[in-house]
C-alpha cells in the first residue's frame, strides 16, 4: 500500500512539515484536554500558517471562530490533524480527502490494535488514501512537529513550553508521549529540534518514509528514532541508507529486548514484534547506530556527528584520561561489558606524556589522578591522546573539580573541541554548567556513565551500510519443504561439501551394498518429517549391514508409533563423518528484516543461551569470521583452552555460500545446516544434514 | 591487624565524625591546590570546633595561624588529617598517635599500591596505630565529612559548595571522587547526607567498621557504599547484619563487571579483585541491595525504606499503572531483563478498576493511556492497585503532563504516599517540579527508565540477612589434595551418594574380580594429579577385563609421556553410571567472602558463558533449588521442551550437603564433585569424581 519514494516527494515534507494552512478537525474548547490542545499551543507558539478549527457544535472554540466542516473552509487546509474518536476520524479523512488535502493526521485510537472492527476502519483509511491520493499518519499519532515554523499541530502535553528548544535532530517514534520526552529531556540539554514526529500505526505513512521526506533539509543534522517493533524495514533501510550517503547519522532506540516488552508492542499496536537480535542486525547493517538507554539515545547525536561510521571491521577502540580511575571505572566497566576496547597508552605514548611533563603510571587509564587536575595536565594528556594512533576516540572523565572549578579539567576538553579525533566528556559530579559549556562547545558529553558508556560504544560500533543486491519479490505465501536428499543437493550446489549419501528403500530385505564403509548413520527420508531426531528417525554409528536393516525397522516403528502416525518409504544412509565440533548455519527470510544469515552451535543450549550471531544475508569473508567470533558456543573450535582447532576458514567460507541463497534461489524461505561438521584447520567442513523449505 | 568493634566503639565514631578539634598537617596557604581546600572548606562551612592548621614552613595560612608541628598545639586535636606527601604523612601519623590523637585521616598515595617501598610504609603506620591505639582512615583517603556538625575533613573540591546537603543518608566509598559525585547528585535530587568518608586503602579502619560505628546515629536512616572490590568482607557482612537488625537499608555499587574494571582496582588499591559474582553473592547474602547504575545508587535508598528485605525467596512482583505504554515500556524491559515479573492485574482488580470507572484493557500494564491522564482515574488506579494481593509494589510511570501538569497525573501518586504497598515513580519527560515535589513526598522517584529498573528490581531481590554459622579459622596455609578414593569418602559422609569404586594396583597382569558389572570407567588415582582427563589419565565405557588391562596400560603411558612424567601406583575403577545429565556441584572457602556453595552445568561452555550459581555456604533446600533455577544449562533436567525430568529434588539435597562442609569440616578449603550424574526423577543423584583440597 506503500506509494514509491518518487510519489511521496511531491506532497512531503511540505504539506506534511511545513504546511501553509492546518485544519484540526474535532478541537475542543477546551484547553486543558487532549483535544483542545493542538490549537492552543499552535497559538501559543505562533504558527504564522492558516490554522482553521473544526467544530461542528460550537461557534467558537478557544476565543477563535470554529468551522463546521472541513468543507465549509475558505480553502482545502494542506494538513489536517483530526482529533475526534476513531469512526469521526475516518469520515474527516475521507472528507479531507476528497477537498484535496494532502496530509491527515490521526489522534484516535481503536484501528490495528483493535479487533476486526479496528481492522475495518484500517481497511478504508487506506482505501480512501488509494482513491484520493491523501496521504496518512498515525492513527494513534499524538501529532507532527515543525519547531522552525511554530508548526505545532500535537496533543502531546509537553509542548505546553514556554521556551521551545528548536535545533538540528530530526526525532520520529512509534510512541506518541516519547516525543514529549526526547524534547524536554533535549531541551534541559541544550539539545535542539528541527522537528519530532509521532507515527502512530503507520498504516499509511511509515516512519522511514516520513524521515527520508526530511533528507534534504539542511537544517537537519541527525535522526533519532524510537522504536516499538521493527516495522515497515525496508522504508526504514532506504532511509538509513540515503542518510548515510549525506552524513547525516540515524541513532536508535528498540524496545523489546524481554518478552513482556515484545508482547505489549502487539497489545499496542497490534504488530507482532519479530526478535530482537534480528532487529538488531538489521539496524546495524543500515547504519543506524543503536543505544539502550534513554539518555543515549538523547545525547549521542553530537558524537555520532563526529564519529563517522567504520568503513571496514576493525575492532576500534578507547582511550581514557581522568582525573579519578574511580568515576573512570564506571565508564569502563559497561563499556567492556559491551566489547568496546579500552586501549592502554603505547609505549611512544607515554613517552610522549612524560616529555609534557604528564606523570602517569602504566596502565589501562591515563590517570592524571587528583593531583594531575590542572589545565596543563589535562591538556597536554588530551592532545597527546588525540595524536596518538592506536586510539579512534578519547574519552575525557573529569571528577569532583568539574563542579565548581572547571577552568581546571573541563575548560582543557572545550580547548580541545576542534581535535583531530573525536573527544567525548563524562563529569562524574552533578556539574551542570560544564555540562552546559561543553555542550555549547561541540563537546559530546554525558551525565551518567551508563548513558556514555552505551553511547560510546554505539558509535564505535556504527559501520557504513551496503546497498544490498536486489532480490525479486517471492511467488506466493504457499510453502513446501524439501526432503534431506534434494535439500543436500542444494545445498551442494552453493559450494559446501555435502556427506555423500544414498537413498534405500525402506523394505529392503537384504543389506544393500553401500559406497562408503560402515559405521553409517541412517535418516527417515520424508520431507514432511522435519524434527527427525525427536521422532526416534535417526540411528547413529551402525557398525554393519544386519545392524542397518535392524535400524531401519527401529526407525519405522518409531515413526509409526508416533501421533499421527508417519510412514516412510525411503531411509538416507550416510558415512559417520568425524570432526571437532558441530555447528548450525541457517539462511531465513525474515517478514522484516529481509534475507538474514545465522551461525549458531545447535543443540538445546544454543537455544537456551541464544547464543546466535545474525547479520543480513549476503556476507563477505571478513564479516563471516566477525559471526563465528560472535557465538561463544564455538570459541573451543577457536583453539580456546589449548583445544584443536577447527578449520573456521571453511566455516567462514560456508556461511558465505549459504548467505549468497537471497541472490542464487529466489524461492527459499530457509535453509539450515544442522549440524555442519567442523574438521580439523585445512580438513574442510561438512554438511550432514540440512532443512530447506520453499514458496510453491 | 583490625581491632575488635568492642575496642573501636570507645574511639569513634566521636572522634572519627564529630571530633571537638581538628588539625589539618601540611595545610596550605593555596586554597586552589588540594591540600589548601580542607581548611577553607572547614572556614567556608562554619565547623564549631578547634581548627588547628599544622605548616612548619609558614606563620600564617589562609590568614590564620600556622602551626610549626602537632607537638606545639595548646591541646592534642581528636582528628587530624594529613595532607602531606607519603613520608612526611607516616611521620605526622607517628606524631599524632605519640600525642594521643584519636583518629588520623592520610590523603596521600604512595601505599597498598606502591610496590615494596609503599608496604614499607603501610607496616610502619600499622605498627604505630598498634602501639599508639590510634586509628587510621586512608591512606589515599580524600576524607571525612560529618555535614550537620559541618566538619568538612575533605580535599574533595564538589564540597566547596554553597549549600550542603545535610540529611540522612550516609556515604562509604573506596574512591575518593565518588564522594563528591554523591553529594552533588544526592543534591540535585533533593536527597542529603548525614555523612560522606572517602575510606581509601582500609590499611586500619576498613569500610564496615566505620559504617558499623555509626549505625546508633538516629539521624543516620541509611547506607549507599562505593565499593571498587569485595574488601575486609567480614567487617562488612558485620555491619550489614548489625544495619538490618535496626531497619537501616544499605546499598552498593560495586565496580568490576568486566576484566579491565577488576584490573583497575588492582593498580588502584594493590587489592586483587575477586569475581565478580562472588560478591554479588556475598552482598546478597548480607541483606545489601545492589545496584548497576550510578543514579540508581543515589535514587534508591527512599524506595529501601519503604520495601522491607524478604524474608523468603518467594519471588516479589510489580505491577505498572501508566500513562503512556511506550514509556512504561522503557522500564518493564530492563526489569523484565533483571528477573523482576511485572504482574498484570488479576481479574479481580480488573473488575475494581471496571467499577471504579477506570477502563483498562486486559493487559500485562495497567494502561490508562493518555485519554485516561485524569486525577480521579489515577488515583483510583493506584488505590486499587495497593490494595491488590497479586502485588508487591506498584510502579506508577506518567508521560509528557508530568512536565506542566503534575496535577493530572502525579499529584494522585503523592496523595497515595501513605499507601500500605510502596509506590515508586518514574516521570517519562524531564520534569523536575514534579521530581521534587515526590521527593519531598518522600515518593522513591527516578529520573531514568534504567535507574528505575535497576533500583526496583535491587529492592524487590533484597532480603533479610542470615546469622550465618561460626567457623574456626583454618589452621595453616599449607595445602594438600586428597586422592579421588578419599575424596569420594569424604563425599560420602555428607550423605551424598558415590559411585562405587576399587582402588586397583596398576601393575596387575591379569583382570580382576570386580564387585560391579561391565562396562567401566578407569582413572589415574593420585592426589597430584588435578586433571586427569586432559592428560589422557581416564577412560570409559571399557566393555570387559582385557579392556581393562589395556586400558591401565594407556594410562600409565598417557601419563609417562607428559613434562613432567607423572606415574602412578593404582587405579580407580567405577561401574559406568548412566543419568540424565551431569552437574559440577562445588564448595570453596573464599578469601573474601567466606565458605561458598556452587552449581554448575560442568563443562567448558559452562565456563565460557559463566553459567553458575554461588551462594554463601551453608545453603538450606528452597535457596538449593533457587540456585538451580538460575543455572540455564540445567534447563533441560527440569523438563525443557518436553525432556525428561531429572531429580532436581536429590542434586538440591546434595547441594545442601555439600554446603554444610564448613561446619563440618573445617580444613576443607575446596570440594568439587565433577560430575555428579543427575538421574531421572526418584533415582537420585550420584557422585563420580571429586576433588577436595585441605588446608594441612
Amino acid at each position: 500500500m506503500q506509494k514509491p519514494p518518487s510519489e511521496s516527494a511531491s506532497v512531503l515534507p511540505g504539506p506534511l512539515l511545513a504546511p501553509r494552512s492546518v485544519a484540526i478537525v474535532g478541537q475542543s474548547d477546551d484547553p486543558g484536554k487532549t483535544a483542545g490542545r493542538p490549537l492552543k499551543l499552535l497559538r501559543q507558539a505562533g504558527f504564522a500558517g492558516h490554522v482553521y478549527p473544526v467544530n461542528a457544535r460550537r461557534q467558537t472554540v478557544l476565543g477563535e471562530r470554529a468551522w463546521p466542516s472541513l468543507a465549509a473552509l475558505p480553502e482545502p487546509p494542506e494538513h489536517v490533524y483530526v482529533v475526534t474518536p476513531a469512526d469521526a476520524a475516518v469520515e474527516a479523512v475521507e472528507e479531507a480527502g476528497a477537498l484535496g488535502v494532502k496530509v491527515a493526521t490521526v489522534l484516535a485510537d481503536g484501528f490495528a490494535e483493535a479487533g476486526e472492527a479496528g481492522a475495518a476502519r484500517v481497511a478504508r483509511l487506506r482505501a480512501i488514501a488509494e482513491a484520493t491520493g491523501i496521504r496518512i499518519v498515525g492513527p494513534s499519532s499524538l501529532g507532527v512537529v515543525n519547531l522552525r515554523d511554530k508548526m505545532l499541530l500535537t496533543a502531546n502535553a509537553a509542548f505546553d513550553e514556554p521556551e521551545l528548544p528548536a535545533g538540528h535532530m530530526f526525532a520520529a517514534s512509534h510512541s506518541g508521549s516519547m516525543i514529549g520526552a526526547l524534547l524536554s529531556r533535549g531541551k534541559a540539554r541544550f539539545l535542539g529540534f528541527a522537528g519530532l514526529i509521532s507515527v502512530g500505526n503507520e498504516i499509511d505513512l511509515s516512519l522511514g518514509e516520513i524521515c527520508a521526506a526530511t533528507l534534504d533539509d539542511a537544517a537537519i543534522h541527525g535522526y533519532l528514532l524510537f522504536l516499538e517493533s521493527l516495522r515497515h524495514a525496508q522504508a526504514l533501510r532506504a532511509f538509513a541508507l540515503a542518510a548515510a550517503e549525506r552524513g547525516k547519522p540515524v541513532v536508535a532506540y528498540k524496545l523489546g529486548r524481554s518478552a513482556p516488552a515484545r508482547e505489549l508492542a502487539l497489545s499496542h499496536t497490534g504488530a507482532l514484534a519479530g526478535e530482537d537480535d534480528i532487529a538488531g542486525a538489521f539496524l546495524a547493517d543500515c547504519g543506524i547506530a543503536r543505544v539502550d538507554t534513554l539518555e543515549g539515545l538523547v545525547e549521542v547525536l553530537p558524537l555520532l556527528a563526529r564519529v563517522p561510521p567504520a568503513k571496514d571491521n576493525r575492532r576500534r577502540s578507547v582511550g581514557v584520561i581522568t582525573t579519578t580511575a574511580g568515576g573512570a571505572t564506571m565508564v569502563v566497566d559497561p563499556l567492556a561489558m559491551r566489547g568496546v576496547e579500552i586501549r592502554p597508552p603505547s609505549a611512544e605514548t607515554l613517552t610522549n606524556l612524560a616529555a609534557a611533563g604528564v606523570e602517569v603510571k602504566p596502565a589501562r587509564l591515563i590517570d592524571l589522578t587528583m593531583a594531575g587536575t590542572r589545565y596543563e595536565a589535562m591538556k597536554s594528556a588530551l592532545d597527546i591522546a588525540s595524536a596518538a594512533p592506536e586510539l579512534d576516540l578519547v574519552l575525557a572523565v573529569v571528577g569532583s573539580s568539574a563542579r565548581f572549578h572547571p577552568e581546571l579539567a573541563v575548560k582543557p576538553i572545550i580547548d580541545s573541541a576542534g581535535s583531530a579525533k573525536p573527544i567525548a566528556a563524562y563529569l562524574v559530579p552533578d556539574a551542570p554548567q560544564a555540562l552546559a559549556a561543553l555542550g555549547a562547545a561541540g563537546v559530546p558529553n554525558f551525565r551518567t556513565p551508563e548513558a556514555c558508556a552505551d553511547a560510546v560504544a554505539a558509535a564505535l560500533k556504527r559501520r557504513v551500510p551496503r546497498a544490498l543486491p536486489g532480490r525479486a519479490q517471492r511467488a506466493g505465501d504457499r510453502i513446501r519443504a524439501l526432503d534431506a536428499l534434494a535439500a543436500g543437493k542444494l545445498i551442494e550446489r552453493l559450494g559446501i561439501a555435502v556427506a555423500p549419501a544414498v537413498a534405500i528403500d525402506a523394505d529392503i530385505a537384504s543389506a544393500p551394498a553401500l559406497p562408503f564403509p560402515y559405521p553409517v548413520a541412517v535418516k527417515a527420508l520424508a520431507a514432511e518429517i522435519a524434527h527427525k531426531t525427536d521422532l526416534g528417525g535417526v540411528a547413529l554409528g551402525v557398525p554393519d549391514g544386519e545392524a542397518l536393516l535392524a535400524a531401519i525397522g527401529t526407525i519405522r516403528r518409531n515413526l509409526a508409533r508416533h501421533r499421527p502416525p508417519a510412514s516412510i518409504e525411503r531411509v538416507l544412509v550416510q558415512p559417520m563423518v568425524p570432526g571437532l565440533g558441530e555447528v548450525l548455519i541457517g539462511y531465513r527470510l525474515d517478514r522484516d528484516a529481509g534475507p538474514l544469515v545465522m551461525v549458531a552451535a545447535g543443540g538445546v543450549l544454543t537455544e537456551i543461551y541464544r547464543d546466535r550471531s545474525l547479520r543480513l544475508a549476503p556476507v563477505d569473508l571478513a564479516v563471516a569470521h566477525e559471526m563465528i567470533a560472535e557465538v561463544r558456543a564455538l570459541l573451543p573450535l577457536a583453539g580456546y583452552r589449548g583445544q584443536p582447532h577447527g578449520d573456521l576458514g571453511a566455516l567462514a567460507q560456508g556461511i558465505v555460500a549459504l548467505s549468497t541463497l537471497a541472490q542464487a534461489d529466489e524461492s527459499v524461505i530457509e535453509a539450515e545446516i544442522n549440524p555442519l561438521i567442523v574438521r580439523a584447520d585445512g580438513q574442510g567442513v561438512v554438511a550432514v544434514d540440512a532443512l530447506v523449505t520453499l514458496a510453491a
